[in-house]
Order: structure tokens, then C-alpha cells, then sequence
């Protein structure tokens, strides 16, 4: 079923324009890598939060993808911890930590390559509606 | 006060990289412009979450930057309302809500040229400690 | 269509039980105050911020319950900015950010009797389903 | 140092009075219970959200109290997945997840007895300055 995740990184041109790589997919998971260009540096001279939250919700996306039916993103939090420069390959692992129904909540750290975290994200995901619709974990859904 | 965020503008090399356009700044806001292009697009064929995301969290930066002392950002929360394609031109209006010590809150809402609501984004910014540092509000710091 | 947050007030055991006020209400907004007591503060001699949360949620609730169709809470979001304590009276006052088919956005800030803000709150709720949905804004449900 | 947690939740006055208990308390780990009764219900006849927040709010607490400095609460965020109802147990427990210079992030799960889940929180900290502080790790605090 991770299958889903594999066919989204294949079409996604956001991931392709800015060299991510999807290096772990599997049920509830995935990490993704992408290395920090010039370019994607704020008036700071630090990498733009803007590219640190991209590559944890990329990471949110494959894994809340990996069950069957396509999810999409309905709200996110980051807490941006650390700093990171250009050159820094940063790192984000996303887990999932929880599924009611239609809606998932996964977890995401983004760490740099001396291992340091830079960000804490947490994503909300729902499914779309579809013939492939999972079945309900015994409750109906709270919406 | 706001020429900090001009200049912070003038040295952020991803939004020149991304053509992102400043279009208004005023003390505790400012308001930003983008044209989505194919390569922000997700593996859904709509816009990549995180570009929302980094256009409202630039327009946060910049309102954030209005005051004097540098700011820079701690925490963000975006929810997506409705889906973007490429080819939109998305603008992030961002108005302070809050001060108290050095700690702000700012709303930021992301917008289609068609005036549909895209993203409603909050951002909390924290004052860098130094010379400038803004006098306290008439109460110690809760931090 | 405001009657349906003045039912849910009329049956809020929570509500009753502290004391709570529904001082307005109106169409996505409504306005509850809370006045502080011993049995409310926490180990640091404070207002426990679990209340300051329960008067923004149940501003939330109130707002969001105006428009017709049962909504409920799906997630939230507070950011504590000032301290309060017993004997304080606490204003919590909701408005309508942005509303998506069966979506909605809401804004609390949490006031003290002195007009010092306390906290900031963005609640995001879901209409129920039921006979009396809301017509979609000309737009499928992202959902 | 949990001894920190202890004291504090000695003096907490909103958990004497609410009866809550506490289970579990370790470095960065806290672990919280309360019986919901007849006055936490919402007009919608379930647990009202602010007791399953402040129940959260309770474990994160006493969780980032474990560690010597007195740690307060910055900014939280919960998702409500289940509902709960009177006669219900539930049971928060927070886990520390990120701790760089003065900030904390904390991760709390509210089940129900059955082992359901009802909530997932996330909480922001901060050590209060004081002699106790703690030794920086390695980087100089973002703020």
C-alpha cells in the first residue's frame, strides 16, 4: 500500500524541482532528505522557514499516503527550534501517531546533518472521499 | 521602522529566487505576492502546501520586522481551506494581533486572485535579544 | 439562527457549574467572561491554563453554533501571553475568521478586566452532518 | 528532580479540586487522571473540550517540570479525534519530545479507559530565568 506514496513522489514537481529524495517509505512513515541551495536562504542568512516547513510537510504528505486511499493536508504546526544554513542537508521523518476514521495526525522532526533538530512539525491529514475509502475503526467518524 | 523589513526583503534571496513581490508594509504589516508556477505543484497536481506556507510565513517575517528590532519566527500554524493551481497569483496579507514583551502574534491569510480564501496561517515571532530591544509593556517577560 | 448557540449555552453543564457568562452573541461571534476563583489557579499561584482554554473553547463554541447546523471542535490552538489569577475576571471574545463549506475558522483573544490581553486561541471547527447543512460555497468540500 | 512536579502538583489547586490524579511522573515524562463528571459535559451532552485540554495541559505541566528549573506553558495545540462522556477515565501522559536551550516540546496522548484515543495535544514550554537554569546544549538559545 506504500505504492501510493511511490506514485505521488513520482508526480510531485515540487520534489523534483528541488531534488528531494524520498529515502524510507513505509506503512504510516517516510523520510525525505534535501539539501539547503543559496537560494533558499531568508534576509537572515538562514535557511527560509518556509523551505524547513516544505520539506516536513513533503515528508507528512508520502506518509499519510501509505494506506490506500489518497489523504491530503488539512492543517499543520511547526516549531522552528534551531537554525539551518545553506549546504546543510536536512532530514525529515514523518510518523504517523494517530487514525480516527478519516483523519490521521503524524508527527515530523527535521533534523540536520550533525543530527541537531531544527523543527518539530505536526500535520492533520483526511482522507478523500472514494471507492477505496478505509474502513471505520469502529466509530463513526467525528465529522 | 518598516525599512527593516524592506531590508530584510532586499537580502532574502528566496523570495527573489521565487519572484515573490512585497507589495505593502506598514508598521505590524505587510502583504506579499506570488505566481504559483508548474513547479510547485504536488503529486496531486495542485499547489505544494509548503509554498502556501512560505508565502504566508515571508508576509509574516516581514510584518514582524516592522518594529525595529529584529524578529524572527518560533512557531507557526497554517490550516488549507481550499486547493491553489499553478498559474494563480497567491498574496499573504499579515496583520499583528497581539505584542507583549518581545512576543508577537500574527495572522496571515493566503488568497487566490479570485478572493477565495486559500490558507489562514498564525505565526508567533520573538524578538532577538540587543540594543534595540523594544521597552516591556509595563510587565516582566514571561518567558 | 444565533438560537442555536443560546440552546447549547442553556445546556452547558460545564457553563453552569463556573459560572460562565454568554455576555453577546451574534452571527460567528460570541462573548463569555469567567470570574476566577481559588479552586482555579495551579502550582505556580496562577490561572491554570486549562481554564484559560475552557473560556476560549466555549467562546468558540458558542460562535460557531450560529449559523444553523450543530458545529463541533475539531482542533485548536492557544498561545498564553500574560498570567492571571484568582479573583480576575476573564473576557473571551470569538469572531469568524473564514468559513469553507463545512469548515470554519475562528479567532479568540482572552482578555483581563484590566484589558491586558492573556492569550490568543484559533479554534477550527466542522459542521455536523444533518438535514440542515449549509449550502457549499460553490465549491467541493476539501474534505 | 522530578521532585519539581511533585511540589508543583502538591500546591495545584485546580487538580485538588478537579481530583485529579497523579499516576506517573519520570524525567520529561508526567501521567495524569480524571474521572469526568456530570458538570464537565457541553451543551452537546459530551466532554466539554476544555476539561480534555486542561487534563492535557495538567500531564505536559507537570512533565516539563521534571528537569530542576520551574518550566511554564508558551503555546499549546490539540486535536479532538473521539468523544468522551461522563463516567468516563481519562488518562493524559506527556512525553517530552525536543528540548533545545530554554524551550521545551512535549507530546501528550487523552485516552479513554477503553483505550481509546480521545485527543493529541502538543505543548511549548519555557524555563522561567532563574539560578537553576540549564546548562545551554551547545548552541546559543534561538531567542
Amino acid at each position: 500500500m506504500t505504492s501510493g506514496a511511490e506514485a505521488l513522489f513520482a508526480r510531485d514537481l515540487t520534489s523534483q524541482s528541488l531534488a528531494i529524495e524520498l529515502d524510507v517509505v513505509a506503512e504510516g512513515r517516510a523520510s525525505v532528505r534535501l539539501r539547503l541551495t543559496e537560494s533558499m536562504v531568508n534576509g537572515h542568512g538562514l535557511a527560509h522557514g518556509g523551505y524547513v516547513f516544505l520539506l516536513a510537510d513533503a515528508a507528512f504528505a508520502y506518509a499519510s499516503n501509505t494506506h490506500g486511499p489518497a489523504a491530503v493536508a488539512q492543517a499543520a504546526q511547526i516549531t522552528f527550534l534551531r537554525p539551518a544554513r545553506a549546504g546543510d542537508v536536512l532530514c525529515a521523518r514523518a510518523t504517523q501517531r494517530s487514525r480516527v476514521g478519516r483523519h490521521g495526525v503524524y508527527d515530523v522532526t527535521v533534523s540536520r546533518d550533525d543530527g541537531a533538530v531544527v523543527a518539530e512539525f505536526r500535520g492533520h491529514s483526511v482522507f478523500l472521499p472514494g471507492p477505496a475509502t478505509p474502513a471505520d475503526e469502529g466509530e463513526p467518524d467525528a465529522d
